[in-house]
This record gives C-alpha cells, sequence and structure tokens, in this order.
C-alpha cells in the first residue's frame, strides 16, 4: 500500500516508513457520515484517499461552521488525536462516499515511544502544522478588526 | 541556575534539564524595548524571569494589536525559532524593565538532533501549546460570527 501523502511524515527513513504502513488500516464512509464531532475522545487520525471530507466548527447548538474541505493528497485530519488531552478539537463528516486512511492513535504513540526519533519527526511536523493554522486564523481576527475599526471610524 | 518554568521542557529527565540548563544565557532589557519583531527570523526564545514582556501582532501599518501580558512563570515565548521557516510570528516588547532568560535556536536544535527523545518531548509540548492557542483563537473567531449572526438578525 502507498503511504499516504500530507507533510506529518515528512522526513522518514525506508524502515519508519515501512513501521507507518504497517499501522494503516482502510476506512470506508458514506456521504453525509460523521467520522467524529467536537469534544470527543480523540483516538485515530484519517487522510482522505478518495472522496472529500468536511472539517466543521459548532458555533452554537444550531450552527456548525464550515471550516475547509479535506480531498486526496491534502494531509491528515484528526491530529488533536496526538495531543494532550486527545479531544478532538473539529467535527469531520464524509461529503461524499469516501475511501479513507486511518491510523489508531494508541498504536501511532506506541510506535513513537519505540522510536523517538520518529517521535521528534512527526511531532516537528505537527508544530509546524499548528502553527501554520494559527498563523491563519490570527489572520480572520485581524480581518474582522479591520472592519471593526473602519465602522467606528464612520 | 533554576530552570525556567513553562511545560515545554515538561518530562524532561535530570540530565537532559542538566543539558537544557547549559544552553540558558540571562538577557536584560529596558522598558519599551523590542525583543523581535513579526516576520524577523527567530533565532532565541525566552522566558521572563522578572519583569514583564507584551507580546503584540501587526493589524497594519499604524495599529498593533496587543495579545498578552508575560510575567514570570508563564512560560517560554518566541517559540516560533522552533518551527520552519523560523520566522518570528508576533513582536515581543518588553512592558518594564525586565530580567529574561533566553536559549539561542541553534543550540537547542543542535541539542534535540543529538537526542530525540528531548526533541520528541519538546516537539509534543510545543504541539500542545500550539494547539491551545489555536482553540482559543478559533473561539474568538466564534464569537465574532455570533456578534455577526446577531446583528443580522435584527
Amino acid at each position: 500500500m502507498n503511504l499516504p501523502s500530507g507533510d506529518l511524515f515528512e522526513g522518514f527513513s525506508d524502515f519508519q516508513s515501512q513501521c507507518l504502513a504497517a499501522l494503516i488500516e482502510e476506512v470506508d464512509v458514506k456521504k453525509g457520515e460523521w467520522l467524529f464531532r467536537e469534544g470527543a475522545p480523540a483516538d485515530r487520525l484519517y487522510c482522505v484517499k478518495q472522496g472529500a471530507v468536511e472539517l466543521l466548527t459548532r458555533i452554537d447548538d444550531r450552527i456548525e461552521l464550515p471550516i475547509t474541505i479535506l480531498r486526496p493528497e491534502e494531509g491528515f485530519f484528526g491530529t488533536s488525536s496526538l495531543v494532550a488531552p486527545f479531544i478532538y478539537s473539529l467535527s469531520a463528516r464524509s461529503f461524499k462516499d469516501s475511501h479513507l486512511l486511518g491510523i489508531k492513535q494508541s498504536r501511532l504513540m506506541e510506535q513513537m515511544k519505540q522510536d523517538p526519533e520518529m517521535g521528534f519527526i512527526i511531532m516537528s511536523n505537527l508544530s509546524k502544522t499548528f502553527l501554520d493554522r494559527l498563523k491563519e486564523t490570527r489572520q480572520e481576527v485581524k480581518i474582522h478588526f479591520k472592519t471593526l475599526f473602519k465602522v467606528m471610524r464612520y
């Protein structure tokens, strides 16, 4: 099986890639099916092999705000499964019938304990992913502030 | 010298703590002095030992938005020095005359290469820090959206 793309595992040796490949499971989901909900225990990360998955966040009881739609080769999601307290920070719903690759969090954590260099690589890539998202989200906040300043000026 | 608090180095062995302590430099800054500016190459991380440091982000050429004020025992800042492309994502200015502890990024990266388990610990803690900040910042965006929905409803 080909390894999933995405920069979470960038920098792996051939041996590390083989160890990772052994952890991968195939998952099929129907359109509209929830993979996980924000706030639930995070026990698995995924990437899209075929199809598309929508990530959303809850604004209140009625409104769920779409964050992004992930398609094949667009990297892993459910990555908060790798960070304490291991709770999903977003919800994920299949946008169409999809074929996914999944990795159980407990098995990957075990592998990283056995091979701390693998852990160092994954966690370095994960830090970069979260920092990039943080910068994008700060940018959104700035746009809101700029709009507010304009409104206040007039 | 006592090790700085903050969860970036939580989980270190005694030996790893000793290696870290050897990397720490003391830095004195006057009130109003810039430690670094958003967008500049990130070559050092810091924590406040005495005094206070303000973190800010640039909204536009004229407006700089305060993010937080860090006081002693409130952990490290300048942590984007540990993540490619090693560019500060915020600006830092001394809020009063302050005594800081600094660690050169290049020396810490070298140490992590030699001891990948140390790298695994630091990067796991850093991922958690960034994810926590991401969640807080998403919360701000949600508040803006909620306000917008209320305005649109009336």
